[in-house]
């Protein structure tokens, strides 16, 4: 085989076999084939697509590249979630706890933040003493002491991704639903999860501009799961606007707290208990919707999720007295807020932009390696919908100085729109695929 | 700048600036930009292709890349032929003299055959002490004496157009018509010259396989000239079957030598009155094909256009010997005659086939580096339309030995088609493109 030609027929149109596509990524991740055709056929796929089952190929490939976790030893079934990344998105922090108290074993890799999406971890990680980077043996001895465990990846989960990845990333190569796709579910299969649960964000403060393409998405990505043996299921939710009302590490790790207690804010809780129910329904625990929720909702109400929450910071060495009172979490010097500009409704949020002014507190990476402040973010008192009056606060800004919080102004006020008459406010849960 | 997002510029089918153009191709070429982002590039260009504009701008910023020969200290004007390439093309051996004797002075670089297709380079160093490795001071001093010089490219003509070339070759990014036409017009207008008649062939030993390619193809390399400021025509001419009859580096010089000497074949001779028509009309020499024409034609029969070649050969250092008695010529040792099959018309003949055969028997290179014998090729009997006998031979093979020519027949004899009708012969010139 050589790769000259498999990039000709990927050009011309066609799909490529099996073994094709196994000989291509293997020939990748060992240096074989160098990067310049790699990325010439990844610009084919962006031109000509691939098929339901190419993608599938591809997708195993890449999760077949390195380690493939196998947990069956400890649990009988594993479940996972995985979010497309959204703007204030702690759905992880209070999802995982919840299923984990219905019983399901819950073993997370989850990523770091970067852009202007964050990440689990960093979040995680804004609790004093808590650890993240697991050695195998520590994760596993979590996931069967607890019941629940999220970790920063770690091991070879899917290299020939990353490498993938990282090329696509420097030559407008990313912009592929199928290489999108494999690029997800290659780590999710290798992490070895049974029932994976795909949050599939659409909107401003998403990758997915449009319900539609996130369907596409999301249709993609069930089906390679189903190709590979696994129950996976997906929903479509709105990135319209922040998730919550709180957006950076500290202040997303308290407002996941107060909904572990019962006082979470309504759309975070809604996500968790339709992403929840789905998940339940898959595994099998629960065979209709309701049943899987009042599960769900049970496990919430009765403070189960909250002990399961308490019982995972405190075996990855979290210190527990900053989650019993988690106004002792690290908190931001200066919070300045930012007035509504006139009365009106909160007509429109840009998620993009928030997430944006976050990261430029110092809350965010613009690179791999930069330092992250886990105590700057914005706190919001108003969503879509919502009433507002010209003398009461939009946001208030949480930052490391004075210059910080008000360098960010302009942008915030341009992240609004206010307008004189009732806005209608958007669905959350756009759709279900399964 | 960022080559990343020029790569999504043309990805999403925008056209790029100037100065985008211009930095990519700098930037390239001086090793700033890798070759991972320009292959993509390459591939988004070949989905999304470039307008006439563009094409200009990459044609000049590859020409800019290295030398830009200026030869006007030394005459007013020069000349310059080019053709995409085929089988049997001595084209330029015997319309070289013609347009020389007619007074317009013609610097030509010349290349290596590669491939299926021969160079004129390859075969005019088959006759012996001829050199075809020119200094740029030899070069000059040639025109100036003899004016007319055939030399292999030298110095650092287009490096742009080198490197890109060279990745396009291994991620199949080579068949698209902008960058086809860029990477000829870049070394064409590199060298200088004021006016050059492109010969776009079409055909089984083409490169273009159907006349609307090559006439495509001529049409964005006629533009591209004329953006440069330079004159230029094109012909799309016929490479359905090879032209004249001998295939082969010895074989087509002795060819070329009878036509000189006025007893070429038809369709070679036709071929280079018609683009040296179009030549002489470009300079402003004559303002009608007819009178240009008749210019030429006289060329050939005084015997002006040979004095010429024989002066050209003499002073690049070539033995007169071997061009006044042919014969002496390099000669394999082993001549067979493949005999028609049946009686009937000779329907096809393919090109491509003959080339690759005559590159078997040792006579062209499958790598750069190869050498080749410039005894081997083919002898013809018959063109398409041609009756023939199954008492008659159809070709003659020289092959170094007799092994080598029993290896080809197989090859041979599928590259004819014989009909048991008459068959209409196909046209040789398809179009003018000004």
């Amino acid at each position: 085989m050589r790769a000259v030609d498999l990039i000709a027929k990927k050009r011309d149109g066609a799909a490529l076999s099996r073994d094709e596509i196994r000989w291509l990524i293997a020939s990748y991740a060992n240096g074989t084939i160098p990067d310049y055709q790699m990325s010439a056929w990844a610009m084919a796929v962006v031109w000509r697509g691939m098929d339901d089952r190419e993608t599938a190929d591809l997708t195993m490939a890449m999760a077949e590249s390195g380690d493939m976790l196998d947990l069956h030893d400890l649990v009988p079934l594993t479940v996972d979630k995985h979010s497309t990344g959204g703007v204030g998105d702690k759905t992880t922090l209070l999802l995982a706890p919840m299923i984990a108290a219905v019983g399901l074993p819950m073993a997370k890799m989850s990523g770091r933040g970067l852009g202007f999406s964050g990440g689990t971890v960093d979040k995680l990680e804004s609790i004093p003493g808590l650890r993240t980077n697991l050695s195998a043996e520590e994760f596993r001895h979590a996931l069967s002491t607890v019941g629940l465990v999220i970790a920063a990846q770690s091991g070879d989960l899917a290299p020939a991704d990353k490498k993938l990845y990282a090329l696509r990333d420097v030559t407008a190569t990313v912009e592929s639903i199928p290489l999108i796709a494999a690029s997800v579910m290659s780590k999710k299969l290798a992490a070895g999860a049974d029932c994976i649960i795909l949050d599939v964000k659409y909107g401003s403060g998403a990758f997915m501009h449009t319900p539609e393409a996130a369907r596409t998405l999301a249709q993609t990505m069930v089906a390679i799961g189903k190709h590979a043996g696994r129950r996976v299921a997906a929903t479509i939710s709105s990135m319209q606007q922040p998730l919550g009302f709180a957006i950076g590490n500290a202040l997303e790790v308290r407002e996941a707290i107060a909904a572990l207690r019962g006082h979470g804010p309504d759309d975070l809780v809604e996500l968790c208990l339709t992403l929840g129910t789905q998940l339940v329904r898959l595994t099998g625990l629960r065979d209709n919707d309701a049943a899987a929720r009042s599960l769900l909702q049970e496990a919430l109400t009765s403070g189960a999720a909250w002990q399961r929450f308490v019982q995972m910071i405190a075996h990855q060495g979290g210190d527990l007295r900053f989650i019993e009172e988690p106004e002792l979490l690290p908190t931001a010097p200066v919070q300045l807020n930012l007035m509504a500009p006139q009365s009106g409704y909160v007509a429109a949020i840009d998620g993009q932009a928030l997430g944006t002014v976050c990261n430029q507190l110092g809350g965010g990476r613009q690179r791999k390696d930069d330092r992250i402040d886990s105590r700057v973010g914005l706190v919001l008192y108003a969503k879509v919908g919502d009433a507002v009056n010209n003398d009461m606060p939009l946001v208030t800004i949480h930052a490391a100085s004075i210059p910080d919080a008000e360098r960010v102004i302009p942008q915030l006020r341009a992240a609004y729109q206010i307008a004189s008459s009732p806005v209608a406010v958007p669905p959350l849960i756009e759709e279900i695929v399964r």
